[in-house]
């Protein structure tokens, strides 16, 4: 049996609210362990690569702690727009949804994307229509909004104030050697009406390619973007033969040249496993050599 | 004074159509060589390349013989959807816009998402209401819909019928050794409403970068998304020191793989240009060597 992979993250960013809130912290921690639990078994079960994405960004979603789905940040007039994307490590086939409101799981409507249409990325409305004619689950808009959100926009409007952290995204290898990323998130608080992030970009916030590797990303989106953040440490591995983890810090490198900062999750072929940031922390979970779920946030842990 | 450097293209695909209407063709290699003459007028007079580029997208936009702006592709319901991009290789500051209607001028749009909005991409009619609030030209969608389009919106219901062609581009680099590139497109005729391509996406149709290269594709834009091509022209130059036109083929080599085709414009932090495609033809121009206006549309000219 080949080697299995798998990680997820929970978003990057300054965490200083975080560090204010243990309870919270545990809580989050609780979510990443219990998504790694069901990943690893559905891994040892034989399920896909794609599955196990896209069931634990959708697990993600509809935990209201993270800036995806149920949770979502809210844009600067308090709606909440989410971007998502999902890539198949064989071929490369890609699914993505951007700017949508109604739409419970906005990662199962990018594989709807993927597998019912020609297209890569459908957006706003008609992106919605589209899903929802193909069986995605509606949701009134304003149950995705929660109070700690709310909260989160008024402080955003004193300058400085804001913390994007909460993006979500999982990465796998599976026993057929296949690989594949997700990647899903309600945008920046208080982002213009509008605005699309990396999450829903194939190359910047996420990619997944069998001959190289998988990665989904998490930080300032429009850096990420300007980077082609994703693309990019599938170029290192493809083009500069870097390892893994090196490809992460070279790419994330970029980002902080242009001022900005995040992190990301990847693995390659072989089934290495990175987790890197160059933020305060990153809510990250990975399934380690012996088989262990890990869930760490700071540096170092 | 250093040296500048513009291309400019009109689209890349089987080109049948084309064939078969000898005064379309010479219309579209007159508009071509205009556009050429205009922007090496303005960089001889010591334009920025991002100007160059944005006014020679805007005229192209304007002429209803390209699918972008006035001329744009239909959707399968009959409407006009565009996406535009622009990046300033000074820093890689990018704006852009999809999945617009309203708007006379993508380009310009996008260009006021990088200049008047902490952001890279806003897209649908919130990206409308942004515009038209900075003073973008509106227009009814309406009037960009041309009998041509129609007409090649009923043929490609005929399956296999379709040609694609017709986005448009723009690279540049100026006296001060500045790059740029814009692209602009109406998209694929019959496609999905809410579809976006690569000329949306920053890496995928358009990339600048003072560093390497600017960059403006036309093809099959799912596969150029799938790609991430215009940044991984850049990528071969940067991490595998590649000169620009193999570059460019290694990049449009990836889109061949994924059974697509396309072409892309690049110049280079020398002044180099390079003009690939791996489909029948890509109309294009550029100033030569000699500072002789150059058009062309098929292999070999």
């Amino acid at each position: 049996v080949s080697r299995v992979a798998f990680a997820v993250h929970g978003g990057a960013g300054a965490m200083r609210q975080l560090r204010a809130a243990p309870d919270e912290e545990a809580a989050l921690r609780r979510a990443i362990a219990a998504c790694l639990d069901e990943g690893r078994a559905a891994l040892a079960a034989g399920a896909s690569a794609l599955d196990v994405v896209e069931r634990a960004v959708v697990r993600l979603e509809d935990d209201p702690l993270f800036n995806a789905g149920h949770g979502s940040a809210l844009t600067i007039d308090g709606h909440v727009e989410m971007d998502a994307t999902i890539v198949d490590g064989r071929g490369r086939a890609t699914g993505a949804v951007a700017c949508v409101s109604r739409l419970a799981n906005p990662v199962a409507a990018a594989r709807l994307v993927m597998q019912r249409t020609p297209h890569v990325l459908l957006v706003a409305e008609a992106a919605e229509r589209f899903a929802l004619a193909h069986g995605a689950r509606a949701v009134d808009p304003a149950s995705l909004v929660t109070e700690a959100r709310r909260r989160e926009l008024l402080r955003r409007r004193e300058p400085g104030s804001g913390d994007a952290a909460g993006t979500v995204g999982a990465v796998a290898r599976d026993r057929d050697g296949h690989l594949a990323a997700a990647t899903s998130t309600g945008g920046l608080t208080g982002q213009l009406r509008g605005r699309v992030g990396d999450s829903a970009v194939v190359g910047a916030g996420t990619w997944a390619d069998d001959a190289t590797c998988a990665v989904s990303g998490t930080g300032h989106g429009e850096a990420f973007l300007r980077c082609a953040l994703a693309h990019e440490v599938d170029a290192c591995l493809r083009l500069r033969g870097m390892a893994l983890g090196a490809a992460c810090d070279a790419a994330l490198a970029r980002v902080a040249e242009l001022g900005s900062s995040g992190g990301c999750i990847a693995v390659d072929r072989e089934g290495t496993t990175a987790l890197r940031f160059n933020s305060a922390g990153m809510l990250r979970g990975w399934i380690d050599e012996a088989g262990r779920a890990r869930v760490a946030i700071y540096a170092g842990e």
